[in-house]
């Protein structure tokens, strides 16, 4: 049986196949530093982990990118409320967000690109698309015309944003010629952040950041894009027009996979909305990361979530059921006495480490104790002598 | 039998036996961060590290403490000859030697002291110092006047400097009442770092750092006290001098533990000297870290150890070895095909993980299925469940 994922780009299950054979390239959209990650954050990056996991298991060989958006107007505002410079906010909130992820157990991204690591990369983006008289200049910057890409809204099944939406991160400027049409390059604010380049002095607009890092990390065609449902239209909209003007190649990605999301009382858990539990103010509770990755596992990455504490709590208590099993089998040997005793009186002796490395090697050879109680002896022991003897993935 | 320690204090094995019942404070000379630690670091913190973890073991709740000196003549000639600033050298350098302890599993230090966040604990035991007529000022500082403390030379039977002897880190000034005397706070020099306290501009002598920090984490009087040989004189020598005088309790420590030193060709491995070998550049030849702990534990602590490469490529054979038996204990278990055709079905479907999750706990819940192969099988799908459901300490 193949591998089979629904595809939004076509809203069927399709057959899994790469389009290098045994490779997958994967991007998901990574976060805008500037807060800490909520409960909605870690279901998205859970669900995608284990996919890329899963993929790896199945015997592909995944190259996994996640972008790390460091430049933008929230990151912006919230420094100015904070008094501290953009770019040290934002290594901090990135520095958090890492921390978030390990204690999850994501640790399948292969490259968390940053976005002001890849301004040469954008300003040749936007230039191309310049070239093709896909985009044009206004007053505050440079925006792509989607009446001139005939494929806009094959994702999503829309041309502009409905109530209900996504806000727009971009200000509507009446030049445009479009409304739908979205920023690829906003010229220098005053006091913001900006880069001297071939466009003028500014800084990119936010969809142009992820295709200018999948172009240069991936190539200008890939294997998979996910991310949140919300972001289909659009941000995922607008990395395809981009994209697949730029480079005349289609499509961009070949299977578009997205999560459903997390609802606290049937609304969307949010930053805008205000709802958003964040996972350090689970954590800090004392509820193991790993009980959220399980409450997460527990249903399907498409299907909306309901969060509650009562949830998190069975999830929780099923978890450690399963540790439970787990530590159970692995501890079905028995720590053998007379060799503990022999390993502790060479230590006594002033921590004489050459005879307890002996006595070690005794048990090993020693015919009359059986496997399962050499093995919890020997684990017993690393305790003290660190050697990383236990099992590692 | 009770653990016996070799007390560089009686010169005997004693019987240990703590100052609070049940509980253990120890101290650690840390790192002058300037420069990469070498293998005669390696061995140092591995062998303490070792004591921590085997004081636990046997039941002891453990404070371990090593100061980090980061303020320093050697400090501050380094980030001169580089150009940088004395605080970023040190701080980088303190990254890679954490880096390092880290992959050698050295983990049992509690608390890192940095220098610098104890000025005012210094400034204060000088003062005591001063109080009590055992320190005096001259042109450049202030000085310990060790022919005011009746016990100087207690632990290492010595007064002076000898020829072979550590070289002392404090430039002679002719002023001083006794040759031997040592320098607690030292006046600024033009371009040197400064704080601004009541002994006058300037920054601590060496001595001072540990004995400030010592008093405030573990108290005038704790009970074990590691490093180097070489420490002995005079720098172990003078933070008895100053703690005992300063705070009239004795002894400072219980048990004084020194560990031998790692030779090459019959010299000790030193900066000094120059024939050091740094940690990562035997790392970096693909030998583990690990291996390097295993070399260290087939010395006694207080035996010196000649380095060569041939003996760490036997202790990384035998390592290696040990590991394998490990393993092999832990493989006896199968994976369960059936089982894993189950799971993978599940997955190949859109990822249908809540499935997926079922077929785990049916495994469980089958008789049929020996433990060691529910383990094995569980332990594998965990590979994408990432559940951390692997052997921990």
């Amino acid at each position: 049986m193949a591998i089979k994922l629904h595809n939004t780009l076509t809203g069927s299950l399709e057959a899994f196949e790469p389009l290098k054979s045994g490779k997958v390239g994967m991007f998901v959209c990574g976060p805008t530093v500037y807060d800490f990650s909520h409960l909605g954050h870690a279901k998205t990056y859970i669900q995608f982990d284990f996919l890329a996991r899963y993929l790896g298991y199945m015997g592909y060989e995944v190259t996994y990118v996640q972008n790390i958006t460091d430049i933008d107007d929230k990151i912006i505002e919230r420094a100015r409320e904070k008094n501290v410079e953009p770019n040290m906010l934002a290594e901090e909130y990135e520095r958090y967000y890492l921390e978030d992820m390990a204690a999850l157990n994501n640790i399948s991204v292969d490259k968390y690109a940053r976005a002001h690591d890849y301004i040469p990369q954008i300003v040749d983006q936007v230039k191309r698309l310049l070239a093709k008289d896909m985009a044009y200049r206004i007053s505050d910057g440079y925006y792509f015309d989607i009446k001139q890409f005939e494929d806009y809204g094959r994702l999503s099944g829309r041309l502009s944003l409905e109530p209900g939406d996504a806000v727009s991160r971009i200000d509507e400027n009446q030049e445009k010629r479009n409304p739908g049409d979205f920023c690829l390059w906003k010229f220098r604010k005053e006091d913001d952040p900006y880069w001297s380049t071939e466009l003028g002095e500014g800084r990119p607009g936010w969809h142009i950041e992820d295709t200018a890092i999948t172009e240069s990390e991936l190539g200008p065609q890939y294997d998979i894009h996910g991310g949140s449902m919300d972001l289909i239209f659009p941000h995922h909209e607008a990395e395809i027009a981009q994209m697949e003007s730029a480079s005349g190649l289609k499509p961009m990605v070949k299977y578009w996979l997205h999560t459903g999301f997390l609802n606290v009382k049937t609304e969307k858990m949010s930053k805008s909305l205000g709802n958003f539990i964040t996972i350090r103010a689970v954590t800090e509770k004392g509820v193991s990361p790993l009980a959220l990755r399980y409450l997460f596992l527990l249903s399907h990455y498409r299907t909306p979530t309901n969060f509650s504490f009562e949830a998190l709590e069975a999830a929780e208590n099923a978890y450690n059921r399963l540790k439970k099993f787990v530590a159970g089998l692995l501890g079905t040997g028995v720590v053998d006495e007379s060799y503990k005793q022999k390993f502790t009186e060479k230590l006594e002796n002033d921590l004489n480490t050459p005879q307890a490395l002996a006595v070690v090697w005794g048990l090993i050879k020693d015919k009359d104790i059986s496997p399962e109680d050499k093995l919890a002896t020997i684990l017993d022991f690393d305790k003290v002598l660190g050697l990383g003897l236990e099992y590692k993935k």
